[in-house]
């Protein structure tokens, strides 16, 4: 193949020697952490920039099939493509990754797709290593988004798939958390969920860890918990639960949505693992680390875990998700990621003291809920008909992601019945500037004063 | 807005009118396509060009709030990306596709996604309509490839979701396919498959209609039939399946994976949806459409039965796999798809005529299998080693996708206990050139002639 | 550096090894023709597809100091750029071309840029020597168009730069073509044009070699001739005016605009050099090799007059065109000239076909004049108002590039006093489509007809 | 054309209307920035994202005739191109810049290249409005760089260009300046450079106001004054030339190579203008405006001349430069360019401090030379062998663009006659890091340790 090395060589005699030296030491330089990378497996310390990241991609696309000039391609399904502006879509990695329904089997149409993948899962594991998990074995992206993602766990984790005994433990305990993707991806693999109500602590909704116990019935083969949601409801005693777990001998995964941003979500779910049992624990790959939407990471303490995930999955999937992570990972870096969670804690500070501010000036009080990204306000003093009004306020004024929520016109949401009080919610998460929290604080109190003048 | 018809008006005085009509003229030819798009909502007739697909692609992503600078982004999941290589690989739309749980649920904070995907979906309705099954009501371009969207139709039809009498009714009737995924999107979704055994008819393979209807049993809910499929497995009878089903009131579905090529399988399959029930038509997008893998076609004769489909999918999901079948239609049109459907017909004759010719060479012949898209060999001479051998010398010659089977060593893939003879299995598939037929017929040869001197 | 050979070493053991060596092969395969590309530095044989241009302009981009991340650049020029779109537009060479008025002086931030530069310049010599001039030393491409090319040749080679002597020698004869271009570029560096009047010979216009050796004064230091230009004026007589040029030791500049697309004018040119005497060929690389404007390819039998030429260029310049003509070589490759060159003829010879039958129509003829890539029609029939509607009717109908041409109204264009008959002028030009010329002369009779009826 | 304010009625009740109304206003807020552009054709306040830039050079290059899909196009220059890179590397404008010679002319076959030129143009002026030049009446981007626009220029503007009494006046009065570039243009167009030396003036090297006036003679019709050099040279006294030039009537051409990062430097050649005649002002656009090389800004006070310059340039030439700037341009806009050249000061600054603290420990000191972008540090201990060393020892850490001086070596570059002591110049240039500044010093005082220990 070309030999980079030689570039000076084939060109001596032409260009000064001193100067080829010189262009070698850059494209060195350049293409060093490429060697890393494949040397480490790592989350590179410092970020890539752009034109790195595409040569890689290039590079590994470069290796499958596909791209043989001089094959004879006489199979039904071969990566062919209808236009180049495919290979943007797919990063160059046309076969998708998995083969014959298990993820992270290697592709032999697809070398190049297969390392990418590969990497990409190395580095998944290293980036929940280095913010909270180091009691983690393995991890994997899986191709599809959180949702989807708890049904292949749920799916791979079930006692002896289509034993007898597993007939009737069909049923998934939750704690309750309003979110329609939860409830419908057990219902997408016809489980049945057995949901244990919130209370009321203060102005929080938990589930109080007896409420669990209680519930537990000998259908019952597996719980999901939950970290990350918006107030009023509180992250789950994951740790409780995963004592639970270990008694009971259950299956227990923990929906991290959001939470690696979170060094306080992302401890509780590392004593978690320490003190019982965890067999899964998924976050979504966009929430969490700034790719579009598609993805998630399952990383567990435990390897066969994984690769029973892996191997749950039917068929091939589209490689977007993957390449989108390893897209991040390569252009954030460890000190990247660590300056992100810096300013999402400081945005954090900056929206509670604002709305605080806020709250005083309106005779209303930013609620007392423990949320390390949402900061919750009441909104006692608004009638039904003007808590419809804010939310089409801020709607109009480009707010986007606050919740306006009455409780008495719709309980979803509150993860507990009948919830006391109306109140708004807004977030400072991960990727969110301070510009965001400045004017959406602004634009909700001129939403506010238009609303009630 | 820009109103790109007053650009004249801007530069006038600056530049010759006639000069600025004739640029107005030129822009408006390569923007009128768009227009039609917008009004028609087919697949062109001829192709677009990069250009042009590009420009669509930026114009409705430019319509989703992430891309909105003057927006207040204080939602937990605001499509935010840590690269803009991160754009490229969404083809802008990082919100993803889907909402809560309904993939064709307009997105709020993605007006210009949700835009792209009904499009998208229109399109996909009217491919199939012009090329074999005018008979279809409505069609969805699913996130996920074949093996999932089996999954996803079979648990969005199967009888009231949680109801009681469902708890029996967990079977899938199938008619013996040797492919992985489709026991595994089974598998996955916690039902249970029944498979009906294939019998020998000459060369091929065939699963009997009476065999099917034996094998029905008050357990079963669904029964799924196949076109495409390597010899010796033959198409099902999907027609006498469609009557069935209609007559039992079984959920119908057809997995079509390679099929549309083919105006063979499609007039089938036209005719099973004219004759009886069929509830869904599932397709490959990468290997029909040339599209990079991880998306499907579904395609029914209900509406319901789509937005059923659409409503079971668990949270939303990436929106490449519907990006790339969007720009397959595109950089095609009606024209290019007729172009690809042509050379492959010429291009399986070929295959067909040298293979006959080489099998008479060896003392070999073609099997007597109907199949518009591969074409079967036997290899009766050669030993167990031998067939061995010859399919390592094939990979090593660079072909790839024949199958060298023999059934002694194997079962698995030829569909049916005890297929008397071995084989090999070439395509001539929809995208492949007559330099793929006749290089790797060549490297066949070449191979055979090494392994057996 | 990364070791792309090692890449199997990095993944054994978790991708299985002839998966690992296949991918190898692919990459070795798409790698292969930079390697060839360096060692022979000529126009390869066959096309090189998009992805392996932009990785050949990527490696050789990141060897210049402007992407040395680990440098300390307190230069007043660096190659810093605002925007990574300046990347593209560049094709990564930021730097441009040329060292303190030397063209190809290798520029030592830009180790890359000046090994781009100097495998173009062989690529120049390359493909002229393939298609016609085997008989060519060195060639360079110039950053600036035709125009400013002949700039920089005739001052490059004029006698003693600044000597006493040359100050009387500032007078350059050129056989008259009418081309604003030509007369500018003169004017620009202080000399003066000295021109030789057409004369009619039958329906052609030529300039006498006894008219061009009557006009020569001892002020005249170099002559200008012609190859490619629009009818009614037919080429130069190269080969007289290279021997006159020897005899009277005169710097000899051939303004090949855009015949390299011709082997009947390449030819005149071989047998010009091997007669007499020239000194440089100037040829468009828009025009002949299909890249955007701004480039010409200026080629010589003696090596020193192109360093010559590279000298006398004040400063540094655009990269781009130089990118461009690489690009062009390799994305077309010898192969892929070779069948524009093919399509052109054909392309002629329809497009004279077609006019001669209409000619006949409306009573015109065809006139007899050697050009092969024009063709030009009388129009004797129209009046002066009827010939300037012509002229608007075939710009609305969006033909692009006719020329109708009343000499009674103007003179400039037709290289000659009182040119009798008016007439159009149509080409036939490399990368030209059937379908322009169908479509061309379709719609000029339309037009005619329109303006006729 | 397509309305894009028609999107909402096109997907009306297929998508919710307040959604499509969203989506129509964050595509207008993404649009409007070409609106305000087109209106009022000034460098924005604030950045452009490479999303705008990219759709405003897609929808000017669409109006070009060579995007017609529909045209017949029968010319033998009609922008075809061979590879889809071609249209990068251009911006889509495959027409270039220019007509027939006369560069801002409108070019028929390219009404969006001459709008893009056209308000590029404008942008040029503005910027130039700005940042210190409020009384320049037009101002053009040449396609050439610096060198070849001084000779752009002189040629434009030297007396009746081929008129008798012109013969004489052939002769360019130039402050001493070592620059190749600026000696070979002169040549490049036949003129004759008068060279007026540099005298010393304590550290600095000026040259005096009394010597230029007394080396004028008959034959000179233009004066050429600098700002932006590098120590110990200092900027002419370009104000009091402005008077001279008045006064005697001659063409003033200053080169104001980088010096827009100044606005000392500006605020001279604003009084210049002012108090007596100044033709053209030539800068860099890649050394000034972060581009790639290969441009010049020219401004004037007078927009005849600007014209006449315009219409020197002999042909069409590459449009690349043109385009580059306007890239910089809309992705710096007015508050990005502001933020460089802060950050220039604050650079240049720290420079001198390290410098000064430096030449302290090693007994030397940073001359007393007014310059706001270089520095220059005595060498007065080092030996010959030692400063040709130390030349070296940066090279290898590294640190490009330092200039280590030793007058007795090589006198070209001080600007005169034995300038007494050795000194070595960096520069804190628009676009230097604080990062660039402080390892450059860092590394100077390592090299100068390696030399010396």
């Amino acid at each position: 193949m070309v030999n980079l090395d030689k570039i000076k060589e084939y060109f001596s005699g032409k260009i000064p020697n001193n100067m080829l030296e010189r262009g070698q030491v850059v494209l060195n330089n350049n293409l060093k952490p490429l060697k890393i990378l494949f040397e480490q497996k790592r989350v590179p310390e410092t970020p890539w920039n752009e034109e790195q990241i595409e040569l890689l991609l290039k590079i590994l696309s470069q290796m499958d099939t596909d791209k043989d000039t001089n094959a004879s391609q006489v199979g039904e399904r071969e990566a062919r493509i209808a236009s180049p502006l495919h290979l943007k879509i797919s990063g160059g990695f046309c076969h998708g990754v998995g083969r014959s329904g298990f993820l992270t089997a290697p592709q032999p149409k697809a070398p190049g797709g297969s390392i990418m993948y590969e990497i990409t899962n190395y580095l998944a594991r290293d980036i929940m290593r280095n913010f909270g998990l180091p009691n983690i074995k393995a991890a994997i992206i899986a191709p599809v988004a959180t949702g989807m993602s708890l049904a292949l766990c749920l799916t791979a984790l079930k006692p002896d798939g289509n034993g007898k005994d597993s007939k009737k433990k069909r049923t998934v305990l939750i704690s309750r958390l309003d979110h329609h993707s939860i409830l419908k991806s057990i219902d997408f693999i016809g489980l049945k969920p057995k949901i244990v109500q919130g209370k009321l602590f203060g102005d929080a909704v938990r589930i109080p860890i007896e409420d669990i116990e209680d519930s537990l019935t000998d259908n019952c083969f597996a719980i999901v918990s939950f970290t990350s949601f918006f107030p009023p409801r509180e992250a789950d005693n994951v740790k409780a639960i995963s004592k639970l777990a270990e008694e009971k001998n259950l299956v227990h995964i923990i929906v991290n949505a959001y939470g690696v941003q979170s060094n306080e979500w992302m401890r509780m779910i590392r004593s978690a693992i320490d003190a019982g049992k965890v067999d899964a624990i998924i976050q979504s790959t966009d929430k969490n680390f700034l790719t579009p939407v598609g993805g998630a990471l399952i990383a567990s303490p435990s390897e066969e875990n994984i690769e029973k995930i892996s191997k749950a999955y039917p068929g091939r999937a589209c490689a977007s998700p993957v390449v989108n992570f390893l897209i991040s990972m390569l252009s954030l870096g460890i000190e990247g990621y660590n300056n992100l969670i810096k300013r999402q804690q400081k945005n954090r500070k900056l929206l509670e003291d604002l709305l605080i501010k806020f709250a005083e000036k309106i005779n209303e009080r930013v609620l007392d809920i423990f949320n390390p990204v949402a900061v919750a306000m009441s909104l006692q003093n608004l009638t039904k008909k003007k808590l419809y009004e804010l939310g089409g306020a801020l709607y109009n004024l480009r707010v986007t992601g606050p919740r306006v929520y009455d409780p008495k016109q719709k309980e979803f949401g509150t993860c507990i019945e009948n919830y006391p009080i109306p109140y708004i919610v807004m977030n400072a998460a991960i990727g969110s500037t301070k510009n965001d929290i400045l004017t959406a604080v602004e634009r909700l109190e001129r939403a506010y004063s238009q609303i009630t003048s």
